[in-house]
Formats: structure tokens, sequence, C-alpha cells
């Protein structure tokens, strides 16, 4: 389908996942890279790789000479180089060694995305120690003091807590040797990423919003869809989006961002590669990152970007020690664990810290999810705070709403047998009558925010469960409350009666439990593990009638 | 995790998945095939690789002497020296060599499991001219001759229709140079496959059941689920687990079976390793078939065996000349089709019918899954037989009963909605008075043969959705249909107020329209494509009624 051959600067794991790519197209690539049997190497087998430094003008040429189109699994490459091949050669690269140059230089990617009026952190150059002073007088402190260059993994920051750390954070990141800048303190409540595609052509694509958790710095679980609602997941979207556009050249890019207690997203940094985030890609997605790098600087169609299940996460198996078995330990643990891929990138030797491999682990719910992957997070870290934070990290799949809050004594049941399925859910008040607006808001939000069913419990006119199914596509249970007069048959009625086009699934008057049920049954006939949960209860509802049975066959109706 | 070394006898396709898969979790392949860069060799780039032929005695002992375990991917192999390897030098190999000695020699395969009880065609020996007369007589014309060895992908088969072919077919099968047998014609409705793992203690598991369509004896096309109901997927299942029982040693097989109309299931062949109607796995479940054979020969715990998308199929790109580029005219069809995944070989040379690559597709829905592969199927054949018949293959989503034929009148409009949104229904009579045992059948087996929700109507007493509640962990919607007295009310009181435990969602009497579209509402709510169909569906509506305003405005109230 394409015969041009590939040239990858850099041989890592992140080669060696775009080589796997390659080589289901039967595309060829050759690696540049200093160790003969790098991780990327290990797996195409031809005699064309080179031995040699990703920063060698003259390896670069040479590579330049035996392959069609350049392209780079890490940005510290030797862009002068890349920009002459490209300018006065006319070689192709991607993506374009210019934009390779403004990603190295932490300050002048600031700078670029600033100017393109993409949202980023107040930022300064440092350009001295007199500097630093107007940065403190204009951030204060805690202040994020940064290398410009070859920082990453959370190499080149330090944070300065006072003025008494400026001379140790100096001295640690090199006295200026390497240029410096500072950041306002970012007191984030999360960090998301997006997964940028972009061809050749400037058409762009995303892949899902995901959460990452970093832990000393370097990136240790990816969750995917992000557990936060479909507004912020539809700015981050956008604002990723926005800063790819900005960029020259083709191929795939990581957008790191912060994510703000009072919503605003910030870009961080940009990766011009594939990226750690994105791992997850390869199992969870309909075209990986991987192969969508390949497809656009190829200027092939750029695959799918969508989930193709409902939810996954991504966990970097970093070397604990030179002991490769007890870096592995998560490993074994995943070998056990239901939709865990594992891959492990050849590398020989193990350091502390060093990316040894990522497990996938896939799930048909972020409830799902959590409980498979919790084992694994606590193999090495019986205390990780990744997992305890898990559970209060959950978007919910049920809505419950009222119309007041007198119908909460009612409604209380439905959100009890909800929490006893392990269903995350939210409850609130929305009244059609006294706040219609935030009514058609929630309604026309639901399915955004990732809920897959609506409970409304409401009394007398009853009018709560009706608009709310004439404003969602997703299906809306009816609780019918039953008020002092009429005995609810005037709520009954105002909820089951709805007009052809717009159903309710409507439940006995007062009855929230079987509006929790039903729910459930909702969930169940497309998510397992919630099925099999209802098969239990069924059977668990049977056996204590049969019990009741049982005691009154023994001491009999008189004494019962 | 594991550091023993694999050695595998031929370096096909299912070599070069093999060798992925393995490389993934640091295990290294050694490949025994003659040609220098076969499909397996090319993905791992180690020195280690002998190229040779794997019948020859000499090379599969050099293989055993270089690496720790022995397996295969064909099974054409030389079994008298692995089995002097396995027996006399202790050599691990897997399955064992005694397995692949049976399953070589079909006639000897088919002794074997009739011996153990497994279901497949009548056979019988055909050691000569003579003997052909026997079989014409025990099975008629026409009759299916076939080579006892070497046999696949159609070779080494014959149907006789009638006396007059005799000569010409024994001609083509080599007038008993090679061992022949004979089997009773089986016209099969479907062919159905299992991907069945075995490891080194003899402990299974299953994948799937998969539908298979061959297309001149070479398989074409590769459906999961398999569109038959849960009955005969629990058949197949329990057939393909039991043969692999019967069989030694650990991996993954591949058991094709036949579907007769009357609902028996017989294995037709096995084959020990993995197989053409496994592919899926990669994309579509939970472990792929090839890590899985790399765990169990290893004694590696299994993996998950689930499916983790709906929904996917396998589409073999076969040589449709020496043109390549012709022959990839589905993949660059692939190339735009979301869900799908190709996969090329590396083959060299391409050659009519020669394999050389598949494509998986995943999508959300069985319908979505054809609305995705026939475009891709039609690429080499307009008239490709299999996309007409894809649309009359499809189990359905949503079970549509009513206590009484005279209840079809109301209940029509809801099967006209679900054939509206392109929803596979299945509509019949079953009364919880009159056939109650049909209702318990039904009910309890909704969930197993693949419905996602049911319909239930039924007027007067109206028993029957509740009943049908009762018994199913599947949601339930219930349609009061109105009788000659009492406005309906009673369907309705009967419907809905069901006692805690056991929810039915209740629409508006004889509103089954709104049963319909809370039955999609409910599949929107996990299947993208339904979502986006009901928001435009509800768009439509309003723009009808918009319209009407419009006209209101134009023509006035008194000549609307």
């Amino acid at each position: 389908m394409n015969s041009k051959k590939i040239g990858i600067l850099g041989g890592g794991q992140l080669g060696r996942m775009l080589v796997e790519a390659a080589s289901r197209l039967n595309i060829t690539v050759t690696i540049l890279d200093i160790p003969v049997d790098s991780p990327a190497k290990q797996i195409q087998a031809t005699s064309t790789h080179i031995h040699g430094d990703f920063k060698d003008p003259l390896k670069i040429q040479e590579l330049a000479q035996n392959v069609d189109i350049l392209t780079i699994e890490i940005e510290h490459v030797n862009t002068e180089i890349l920009e002459s091949l490209f300018s006065e050669k006319n070689i192709e690269i991607h993506p374009y060694p210019f934009t390779i140059r403004i990603i190295q230089d932490k300050f002048l990617q600031k700078t670029h995305l600033s100017q393109n009026e993409i949202p980023v952190v107040d930022f300064i150059d440092i350009p001295d120690r007199k500097s630093l002073n107007i940065a403190v007088e204009k951030f204060g402190y805690p202040l994020m003091l940064k290398s410009k260059i070859l920082a990453y993994d959370g190499r080149g920051n330090y944070v300065i807590n006072s003025e008494d750390e400026i001379t140790e954070a100096l001295r640690t990141l090199g006295n200026f040797k390497n240029p410096l800048y500072a950041e306002r303190w970012t007191p984030f409540v999360k960090e998301l990423a997006v997964m940028v595609i972009r061809n050749v052509d400037g058409v762009i694509k995303s892949y899902p919003v995901v959460e990452t958790v970093h832990k000393e710095n370097i990136c240790h679980l990816v969750i995917v869809p992000a557990q936060v609602n479909g507004v912020i997941l539809g700015r981050a979207k956008e604002i990723a989006e926005k800063s790819i556009q900005t960029l020259k050249g083709a191929g795939i890019f990581g957008v790191e961002m912060f994510l703000m207690k009072n919503g605003h997203v910030y870009v961080n940094e940009i990766a011009p590669r594939p990226h750690n985030s994105g791992h997850y890609t390869i199992e969870a997605c309909e075209t990986s990152q991987y192969e969508n790098h390949i497809r656009s600087i190829l200027n092939m169609p750029i695959g799918s970007t969508s989930l193709k299940v409902p939810a996954a996460a991504m966990i970097n198996v970093l070397g604990k020690s030179e002991n490769i078995q007890e870096t592995l330990s998560p490993c074994v643990e995943a070998l056990t664990t239901p939709g865990a891929t594992i891959h492990l990138y050849g590398k020989r030797e193990c350091r502390k810290g060093r990316k040894m491999g990522h497990i996938t682990v896939v799930a048909d719910s972020i409830s799902q999810l959590y409980k498979r992957i919790t084992p694994i997070l606590n193999i090495n870290d019986e205390n990780d705070t990744s997992t305890t934070t898990l559970s209060n990290n959950i978007q919910p799949l049920v809505g419950i709403i009222m119309g007041s809050d007198s119908d909460l004594p009612t409604m209380k049941a439905c959100a009890e047998v909800l929490k006893l399925f392990d269903v995350p859910f939210e409850l609130s008040i929305v009244s059609a009558h006294r706040t219609p607006m935030r009514m058609v808001e929630y309604a026309k939000s639901a399915h955004v925010r990732g809920l897959k069913v609506i409970i409304a419990g409401a009394g007398g006119a009853a009018h709560l469960p009706g608009m709310v199914a004439a404003l969602t596509p997703l299906p809306v249970i009816g609780v019918p409350v039953k008020g002092k007069i009429l005995d609810g048959v005037d709520s009954l009625y105002s909820i089951v009666q709805m007009p052809r086009g717009v159903p309710v699934a409507t439940v006995a008057i007062n009855n929230s439990t079987n509006a929790g049920l039903l729910a459930i049954r909702h969930l169940g006939a497309f998510i397992p593990s919630y099925l099999q949960k209802m098969q239990e209860f069924m059977e668990r509802q049977e056996s204590e009638v049969l019990a009741k049975v049982d005691k009154l066959d023994q001491i009999g109706w008189e004494n019962y």
C-alpha cells in the first residue's frame, strides 16, 4: 500500500511500538540509535539499522540517505542538521524540524503557545539571578524553576518554597549553564492528556481525553476516559487540538494539561511524538497512536481514534532496582488479571526508575477497571495513593433527580440499591417548574457527561420525568411519588401517559427501589459484571422467600 | 517472567503473530523454516533462526538443541523425530507429538474423536476401489472423498456426485498413492469454530464461538459472536472443549464444526495450533490466541478469553493474482473503515489464493459490523455472497412478546419503530396463562440468547411483563393493552404496580411505539450508533412540529 521507507531517530520503547505498527503494514523501518539491540531494533530483522547517536549529524545524514522519510521518537535530537536536510535537501521530515525545535525548548514552546492564545500557566524568562527576584515578586512562593531544555520526567524542575532554597535550586539546575525560566505554581486538581494526530495536510483528529497520575514526576497511571464531566472533556479536547493546529508537520502529538479547581485547563507541555499517555490506544482504541503516526507521516488516511472498550488504564512498569524480577512483579500479577496486556520493551539492563514496560488493562466499566488495576498497583506499594483515590474518582453512570427535597425520603431507597450494587451515581434536586433552565441543562448534558440512565422522581403534576425524557436521548425511569391526596395516581398518570415519541419507563407508585433495580438491569444488559450481580440478587431474593417457606413449615402458621 | 527459549517449527503468518506476542513478553523465539526472510523471522532480530525444512530431522534436532521448548505453527511436520526427541531426549514439546500425529491424519483424527464420543460426520476408510462402492452404498451421493494426510484449505478433497466422477476423483487424489477415506455429505447450515486453549496441566478455556464463511474451501470471513442462539453456542463450546480434552499437551487448538439444520453440531476438523478463525482475538479479545499459546506452553497463567468488543469480523486478504496492488485493494478500503486493523504478513511474493494478510474489524454491534465490512468485502467481488446473506444472519437484540395475537395490532407499532431504527428484533406470542412453560423458557434464556431488552404487551390481568421480569435479569418494558372495558387501566395497574424487587418499565396504555423508542434508548446508552439515531429522530420530531408552527403562521388558524 505504501512502499516508502521510514527512518526513526531513536530506538527506545516508542520506536519499538512504531516498528510493531509498521510491520503490520509491511512498512520497513530503519532505526538510528547507539545500542545494537535497542528495543526498536529487536523486532525488525533488517540489516539496515544504524548504530549511532541520534544527535550525530553524520549518522542522521546516513539515515536520511537510506530512507524516504524521517521521523522521531524522542525530541532531544539534532534539529540543526534536520533543518538543513529539510530545507536544503528537501528530505521529508515529520513533524517539521522547526516544530521539534520549538518543543525542545520549553520556554520557546510556552511562548509559542501563549502567542497563539493557548491557555498556559504564567511564566517568565530567568536569564540571571536578578530576574528570579522579579519572578518571586510576580508569582510568589512556591515558585517552579525549570530548565528550558533537556527536561523530562521531572528532571530539570525545581520547586522553590522560600528564599532559602534559591541557591540550592540554581545549583541543582546548573547555575545558568543551561537556560532557565520560571512558572507560577499550579495547584491543579488533575492532570489530563490528549493525543492529537495531524496529517500532512494539517487535518486533525484527537483521541479521548485521559487522566494521568504522576509519581515522582514520572507517569505512573493513565485512566481513560478521564473521570471529569463532559464540559471539561470538551474543553480539554478543544485546547489540545488548537495547540497542535499551531505546529507544522504531520504525526502524533501528546498534549499534557492541568485541570484547575475552577475548571480552567492549561497546557503544560507538548510531545511531538507518540507519548506514554497514549500507550493505552494499542488495546483500547480502534487504531493505535503508533499506527496513526506511521499512517499520518506517509499521508495515508488516519484511522479512527475512538475507544473500542468502555474503560482502560495504563500502568508503567518502572525499574524498582537492578533486579528485574522485583521490577516485573506487577506483570506477574497482571498475568492473572482479566483484560490485562503486558508490554515489555526488551531492555537488557534494569535500573531504578527506568521504563521497562507497561501494562494496559481494559474493562467493561470504570468500576470494573478499578477493581482490576488495584491489585497490580498495590504489588509494589500497598499504600499506592493512586489506588486509594480511585474510588473517589469516578463519574456517575446513573443520575437520580427529584423535583423537591420532600421526595428524598421516597428516592433514598433507589440510591441505596445503587450503592448496594456498586453503581456510581449522582443525586440532586432538579425541578421542572421551579428550575426549568437547570432541568434543560441537566437533561441536555446527561449523555455527554457519561450518564447511561436517568431516574426522575416527582409527585402531583409530576412533569420532571417526561420533560427530561423530551430533552435527552437516554432512557428515563420515572418514579411516581405519592402525594397527600389522590394516592399517587395523579403522579402515575402524569409520568406514564406520555405522548407517542417520548417514552418514560414508569415504575410503581413510591417504588424507587424498583427504579434502581431497573437502572441496574439496563447497565447489566451491556456490562456483564452488573448482569451477574442482578442474577445473584434475584437468587438471594428467591432464597429469602424459600427460607420463610421453611420457617412456616417448621413452626406452623399459628406460631408464625 | 519467563526465560525459556521457544523454538517454532514453521515461520509463516501464524509464527509471525506468535513472535509478535512473545516479543511483548520479552520471550525469545527461534524459527525453523526454509526462507531466510520468512514472515516470522522478519520481526525478531535474532541471529539464531534456522533456515531449513521443518520436516528435516537434523534441522529439528538443531532447533531442539538451541531452545528449551518446541512448538509448531503448522501440523505437517516430522512427528517421528519429534516423538523420539520427546520420549527419548525428554525435550519439552507442545502439543505432544502424538497429538500432532493424530491430527495430521484426518482419518486417524476422526477415529480418535469418534472413539471419544465426539460427534463427527459418518466416515469410512477407503483403502481400495472396492471399498468406495461400500461407501456409496452406505452414504449415497454426493460423497466426499478425502486424502487422509496433507489436506488443507480444500486441497485433498473431492465431491463425487455420481459414479461417472469416481475415476476422476481417484485420479485427482493420487490413485491411492496417498491414503484416502470417505465422508457422508454434510449439508450444514453454518460453519462454526472455537479456539480452545489447554495448559500444561490439562486445564481448558475456550474463546467465543465464531461463524466462518469459506470461499473455494479457504476461510474467507469470520464473524464473532456467531449469529446463532445461546443453546447452539453452548453446544458448540461444549463439544469443542470436550474434543481438546481428549488430546494431550498444551497450546491453542482450533476446532472447526458444522451446524446442521436440526441444531446438531459435528466436529469437522481440529488444528493443533493457532488458527485462521482465531486471528480476530488480537483486536477483539482480552488476550489473543497467540499470547495464550505462548503462555500455555510455558506453563504461565492463561489469559482471559473474553471478547472486549461487542462484535468483530476477520476478512482474509488472499492473493488475487501476482499483482500485490490488486490483492491489497481490500486493505486500501479498510484504511478508511473505522474499527479496521490491517495485518500484512511480509510475504515477498504474491500468488493467487496465497494468504497475504488479514483485516480485523470491530464494532459496537453486529449491525454496525456488517455496515463496516460490506464495502471491504465488495471491493474484490461486488456480488460477494457473504455480504448479501449478512443481513439475514443477525441475532435479535430486542424481543417483542405478547400474550395473544389479538395484541398484535397494538404491538405492531413497536416492531415498526425497531425496523425504522435498524434494530434486529424477534416477535412472538408468549402467554403467561396459556403457555406458562414457554414463558419460563423464553425469559430464562433471553440474556443467554443475546437479547438486551424484552418488550411485553398484555391486556386485562396483564401478567406477562411482570412474570417475565421475575425470570430474567434483563430490563422488561411493559405495554398495557387496552381491553374492551376499564379503558386499559386494569392492564396499566397490573403492569406498573410490581412489588419491590422486580421492576417493569411501563409505558402509556396502548403506546407500543414508546416501548420501541425506550428499547432503542436502552441500546443507545451503550451503542453509540443508536444514540446518534435517537438524537436524529428527536430532531426530526422537533422539526416536524416546527413545520406545523410555520404552516399555522402562514395560513392562519382559521384556514389550518
